[in-house]
């Protein structure tokens, strides 16, 4: 399942709908809080690990989940629409918890309009560029990838921290990488703002606490 | 206890801190996620409410959160900086949670720069008033409070939805309209976003699952 409400500017779908089928489908001009680069897991994935490469809180992007708990329960959480009751909210402790509360069956995004975006490249690291304008910042082999979208003049000054940076065009597909699950470590080719992500699925230890409301659940 | 970090732009108070108190500590140019607004049960009982009056998600404010939950545990959620890593995350839903998850201890907020502020006011209803780049908008006795802080010109623009407003100076002092506490309710003079604000504290009806969260702590 995938629904676009250009309206509202939100965008639901199932857990298992990849990346790029998501940037494939969406109208030109409405951008996800991810980057267009598929990883393992797809979307369901993806809000299982808090995001990946942004510069932005993620978890205020996602607007509702339906998960399946460790008791097999469906808890819906959130809703669809921006303005919904910030209260009780069960859709946060969703977000980044790796799998401990269990799958994601359906999510609900905020979409973002943007007239441009632009995809660039330069050889450097992450630590060098603290304050980022860019909405996805990102890097592989000693590679920074940033990417913004917005008005022409807004995407290009966010890019400029980035001298002598080539243009990158098309999605980038980084499935390859994580055969046996995209995980947290300190190894691997790729690094986020967060993390760095390594091949098999190794998640941060869960907190006691934390354990005990995925049992409530 | 009021700890104000300029550099990480951060600000950890103890739970019953006045929001005025906040005001008054800061220093020019800094800004805390709430209005000039005296409410009662201060910072803690502000972020059990999940915020007042303001247009932007609130609970991406609070960067942590320490409380007594109902079990008489201490919980410390979240952290100090930004850019904590944002798993298995328990500050989220004691945002907004009404009580129903405990009592906030200390709590930390981001602050964010602006070089100027203006608070105006003209008759109206937020319903008017959709798309509000205003930071802070609440309503009152008709009449509606937009509030705004950043560059100059941001800041007016911001504001030049409310034509033939007044200016308000000074901080404003709601304590008085909520004896009994501030609650959710649709006849009361107070009107935000989300809620009305009625004297005597009724919350809205805690749902199951987050009950039985609440009891896992």
């Amino acid at each position: 399942m995938l629904d676009i409400s250009p309206g509202d500017q939100t965008l639901t779908v199932s857990g298992g709908v990849g990346l790029l089928e998501v940037y494939a489908a969406l109208p030109p001009g409405l951008y996800p809080p991810f980057p267009p680069v598929e990883l393992p897991g797809g979307v369901g994935g993806l809000v299982s690990r808090g995001g990946f490469g942004q510069t932005f809180f993620f978890g205020a992007e996602v607007l509702g989940v339906t998960f399946r708990a460790p008791s097999g329960r469906v808890v819906r959480a959130g809703g669809r629409t921006v303005k919904n009751v910030q209260g009780y909210d069960l859709t946060r402790p969703f977000v980044g918890s790796f799998g401990a509360l269990g799958e994601a069956l359906e999510i609900t995004l905020r979409l973002r309009p943007g007239l441009s975006a632009r995809h660039v490249s330069a050889p450097g690291s992450l630590a060098g560029l603290p304050d980022l304008a860019a909405r996805f910042a990102w890097e592989m082999d000693g590679q920074v990838h940033l990417i913004h979208f917005g008005h022409g003049r807004q995407v290009d000054r966010a890019l400029a921290v980035l001298p002598g940076a080539v243009e990158i065009t098309g999605p980038l597909d980084l499935t390859s990488e994580f055969p046996g699950g995209m995980g947290v470590g300190a190894g691997g080719r790729v690094k986020d703002r967060r993390f760095g992500w390594m091949d098999g699925g190794a998640v941060p230890p869960v907190p006691a606490l934390f354990a005990r409301v995925a049992a409530s659940l």
